[in-house]
């Protein structure tokens, strides 16, 4: 592939929302399907700084949601491109939500969202590859090997038994 | 715990939406989020139903995208509960994408969608016990342990080799 | 017409929304605009699954709306279509409206709302007719004629005087 | 009652708005419903300044669409209040669509709304009478006696034969 | 030019809008740049009656908001083309807000957009003269050689002092 | 006043958006006051964690919009405090617009958004002072004075001959 390969600073991506009426329920607080909405535009536009290409969500890894977010609060996501396979790339997203009057901050979440490169007439294409370059991004471009095994068997196109980096995990002790 | 157990069919739930163009990137498909956003406003009507509690996301299990869906397309989305545990409940999403000009029609993804029951003082409250009736919500109900053990695993708050109805799957070969 | 005629469940569909903080006025009460809104999507997802058309809203008939409805309540919508005439169809529309802490349902309303279907070039196009099957949907079929009367003399293009299905009504005593 | 009489005047609303992407079906047609929705705020702002109350909208009358409205076209919505009853106002709407390029103007429909008056804890307050003084406000206020008769017959609220001026427009000839 | 002329209330807008839950801050105040938004299609539609071209914002001048507006308000925005230029032409709007129970209406501002006319290719395209005729209008045609003034040498395109328009302002004492 | 003093850095502000249909004109460029719509929510945002107080926008000073910005591009808005007075701040915010495909970014302009704080009975409140630190720091914090001069002569609130730093711009020559 001629591609030229990309550092992951190249696709970094900060995105700031103000949680809305509109977002929450009527205890307050913020809906997750709202967030999840967030996060999906936030790493869409990561993913397509990487790829220079129009991309689409094909996968969202299990994320769970430690506590209640509230109305006024302000959210803060950080996208970015962990690793490309041939046409898709893994996105990392963490997430922030802070009140305001208090100043307090709390860790919401993390997950990974998937997306794969669109050439104009909706054919996959493509991406550059992605160099990891400090020891984070090291060991989260090392763990997509394992989360892609994991999103696979899980959609049933990967039998348990050949996923070899997901299995040792369990096959531990 | 005195509260009276559901069968599954009294949280049933049904949602059509229209894909219009802002749910949509500039090739003319819908944007994964917004789909994740629609899902999880089915599922927590679905919790609501059955728990007869606000209720708040809590956890959203891997959900794959098969193929792109297109500006105009109907969705429609079934959600019901498949099982409860204390004071949360899991819900079952099954989504379809129909084209109108042509009526055809493709299954688009499932997923699991897990929400906490709240008091009016933002606090968990007990739920009711979910009794299945059919040989697939009986299926639902038992698999529905080992979703859960996959989703503590992932979260960091259970061990894999703790996760014993999950672990079978790994170690079997 | 060698359109196949279609039964009326083939178009049959359920919504469900939560009312949010937008959707009503400063009481908490739903606007019935934003009611009306998602009706008119309601049917015409029913509208087009049956014509398999894009279809453009023609009419609306009374609407009343018997009380309040309010923030956080589930609105469940489930729209048919009733007849088809050369080149429209009239969906019937029926609301509830359900309170989640008691579960306590309400029926909102019903209305007509009838649709014209389109070929690409935006030019009125032939539609299948409906073939109503149950007692429910042979007399909705049977009231169409008359509630078309009405529309037309409402619209001006009937003469009181020539809808005699209407009439009998007024002058049966 | 001893609410001060208002004219007609005093509660005359213009609003204009842009058909944006989101209004629209993939025909670049406005949804009718969109324009209903626009039309109950336009209709709410006016009654809300007669009644200086906040109201909840109790009815629409039949509503006919002449012709689709474009993207990109500019709506005119005018509303007046026609006649108050005890605790409702009737609000007379005019619609029209103007294409921007050729500056060319279509009336698009008129339509009636009714709107029942509420005091801080929802229960319905007496509203001020409207006192019409042109000719076409006389004739708009007369005709409301007609009009809310049909609503209730229509609703089921009051029998054909005894709509005695509404029965008289059908057995004229 | 050969475009003919037009007077200023070919082009005159007026808007109304209310202020729902998602347009405030978590005291129910309106967030400027709702309103911001607001008065740029108001703007936007006034500018495009007179060009009839589809018109790009070019610059907004100063803008204060004197008070709160809160939620449940009803806000009218009036505007109209004050004077063009060659291919731009600038807006005055006018804004209130009006508190329902009370019937209070407070001025909240008062702003000048300018825009640019485009071709269906995006191309920059001559625009007709604006012809004041009250002598409120002859002042806005007058004043509006000085806020261009102020624009330019704001956005750095005029030196301060060639400016003569605006500088007998500061040089007058 | 007893408020600690805060550095610019602690009040610095990203934001990406999406540019999506219903953002653009017929001609899918950005309409501009869904930019100052945007640009409010950042500048508020940033104005927030200064001051840990809800606030409301009190004025926008001029924007002027270099060339249009397209659907699908990406949007970053940065925003930080420049300066604080008594009740209120100023916020910078620089704006650029990238085109996914050719990775072609611009700047598309900068901005000055002035927010008064409030406390939970909407009266104005102090805010900590803003230490400027790096040499662009120190500089727009020496041009928010005469910003704020230009703001009070715009408004009517301060005579132009008083006006001492701003003045003197224009009678250098």
């Amino acid at each position: 592939m001629s591609l030229k390969a990309k550092a992951a600073k190249e696709s970094f991506v900060v995105m700031n929302e103000l949680v809305l009426p509109n977002d929450t329920n009527t205890l307050n607080n913020l809906m997750g399907g709202r967030l999840l909405h967030w996060m999906d535009i936030a790493a869409a536009i990561s993913a397509q700084k990487h790829c220079n290409r129009i991309v689409v969500t094909a996968s969202v890894d299990n994320v769970s949601f430690k506590q209640p977010i509230k109305l006024g609060d302000v959210i803060t996501i950080e996208a970015k491109v962990t690793r490309a396979f041939n046409t898709s790339v893994e996105v990392r997203l963490d997430v922030w939500a802070e009140n305001i009057p208090s100043g307090h901050r709390i860790k919401s979440n993390e997950a990974y969202y998937t997306f794969v490169a669109l050439d104009p007439q909706d054919r996959t294409i493509a991406v550059p590859e992605l160099r990891p370059e400090t020891p984070e991004e090291i060991e989260l471009f090392d763990g997509a090997l394992r989360r892609r095994q994991l999103r696979l068997v899980l959609a049933g196109k990967m039998k348990a038994e050949d996923a070899k980096e997901l299995r040792a995990i369990f096959t531990a002790g």
